[in-house]
């Protein structure tokens, strides 16, 4: 069984297709947060403290920290506020966390820094990239995100992205770095844009589980790029990838709809073992009313509110045959 | 391709694998809901009427028609009483139907009157009810659901329920019934009660799809009876079983975060081209604030609101790194 363990000083978590999901926090990177940005540079790091517990406390398994506050000559800048911030970080919360960044010095910066045993994200199918990143994770004995494109770009065929991810496992071992180490990212696309971007990464998935046997991440949220109610697109994308093979995902634990398909989907995928977590968390929940009332325009005119109308119902026909059967 | 036809007087469906997910509304059923049945019996077709106007105005593809107000003596009532409200259904909503009934003189006198092309619900693997049901099904040229149970009951190896299905397709073809026309439920247990309720299914669909090559159907909600916040569960399960392979499901379509999942998943499954439908029924969508609000219990104290603090934020970092790399 594939195994990816990462670690705080104190928590030791395994990434792994009979766990929980694994959720790594996206939020501390200031790539795209102009705000946060000048905050960090400026070396005020109350949003990253904010962003933290917060991540922590809505259910994050790890989080992702990124210090990419600039574009302009990053080496200068990234490795010594990567540093900065992961200690702030580590400091607050015990979960394991993920060191981000496109800056190799940065990455070594951080290593040398982190407690436990942190993910390094990431390396791509680059020559240049692996000859880079791969002897620190070797070193540094760390699992490492391996994304799924190269010098040629990101391939819209699957096969060439299966074959990239499939190199990057192949340099990994030729480094001594096990393939339960490597945790690869098919790349997702927007569905907005590509309309075959979900089967795709479905059917990614499978073959990176059966035929790489390697635990899987992504950029979950860019799947509904575009659309509108992005949460919804999530929240049904979250259970499929999960069904498909994926076992962790970069994305925004402070998004209720999100984690909440991630823990429902634990708990058919039987990773939540009783259905403890899901019974712990939403034994007292109370939905909002028509908190999600939409009823899709068709010919006829319904009478009344649906939502409201059809509330506490609980025993539907096939469940009552099925007593009765 | 598979393809399963169901038509009212005036629209056809396609079910099948490259078809939006047919939401078979589950509504118009007096099992379990005495107060419908006894409002049925003394001829008061209100909650009916009430009942298929909004699960049309919710969207559901077709709706299930059941009948069964009482266990004594089914024979006696249900025939003229199914008779009864398919037609008031039928002269309401131009949606396709579902015959439903445990008694076989009910089907056939439905199946008399039915305008377009109904489906039948259902056959068993029991040798009685396949030779009641079968001759009608292929006399009145129509589709069947087929659950996967026989005279040993429901079996909870899946190896067994898959055989029983098989088992069924066959004596539909020496009926004369072409496996397209068979709509196959493997049934779904509740999770809360059998932990591999969820992968068992996911299995059984896969096989059944790439196997037999049939459309497939279940009684959705099943799956998290006796859990907290069944809606949620649910709403998990149903992207799940669409990439496993599910074409259809008997379901309550007046529920929107059910129906939020089944719409999300036909985008990512590339059965709602363009994204059309999903664009236009969520363009204008504001999110109820709080509606899912629930922090999962953590060691730490999250200094804020969570979720509202999430609000607008549109660009995570992966999303942001894929733009500039």
């Amino acid at each position: 069984m594939t195994r990816t363990i990462v670690a705080s000083a104190t928590r030791e978590i395994v990434i792994g297709f009979d766990q929980p999901f694994c959720v790594i926090g996206e939020r501390i990177n200031p790539t795209g947060r102009k705000k946060l940005a000048a905050e960090m540079v400026a070396g005020n790091f109350e949003t990253v403290i904010k962003d933290a517990l917060e991540q922590a406390a809505c259910g994050a398994t790890m989080l992702d920290v990124n210090a990419g506050v600039t574009a302009v000559d990053p080496n200068a800048t990234e490795p010594a506020l990567l540093v900065q911030t992961l200690e702030i970080v580590q400091g607050l919360v015990d979960l394991p966390l993920s060191i981000d960044s496109s800056v190799t010095a940065a990455i070594e910066a951080a290593l040398k820094v982190a407690k436990g045993r942190p993910l390094v994200n990431s390396v791509t199918g680059e020559e240049e990239k692996l000859e880079a990143i791969l002897p620190l994770v070797k070193k540094y004995n760390v699992p490492v995100v391996a994304i799924s494109n190269d010098e040629t770009g990101i391939s819209m065929d699957p096969d060439v992205r299966f074959a990239v991810a499939k190199k990057i496992v192949e340099r990994c071992a030729d480094h001594g770095i096990p393939s339960h180490d490597v945790v690869v990212d098919p790349l997702v696309m927007p569905i907005g844009a590509l309309g075959d971007a979900g089967r795709q990464v479905f059917a990614l998935l499978r073959r990176l589980r059966e035929e790489l046997k390697v635990n899987t991440t992504c950029g979950l949220s860019n799947i509904s790029f575009g659309l509108p109610h992005r949460h919804g697109i999530n929240a049904a994308f979250i259970p499929m990838v999960i069904g498909a093979g994926m076992t962790s995902a970069i994305m925004n634990p402070v998004r209720p709809q999100e984690m909440e398909a991630v823990r429902g989907a634990n708990v058919l995928n039987g990773t939540d073992e009783n259905c403890t977590n899901w019974i712990r968390t939403y034994k007292d929940y109370k939905p909002a009313e028509g908190g999600h009332a939409v009823a899709a325009p068709v010919a006829v005119t319904a009478p009344g509110d649906g939502a409201a109308a059809a509330g506490g119902r609980r025993r539907g026909g096939r469940e009552a045959r099925m007593a009765r059967g």
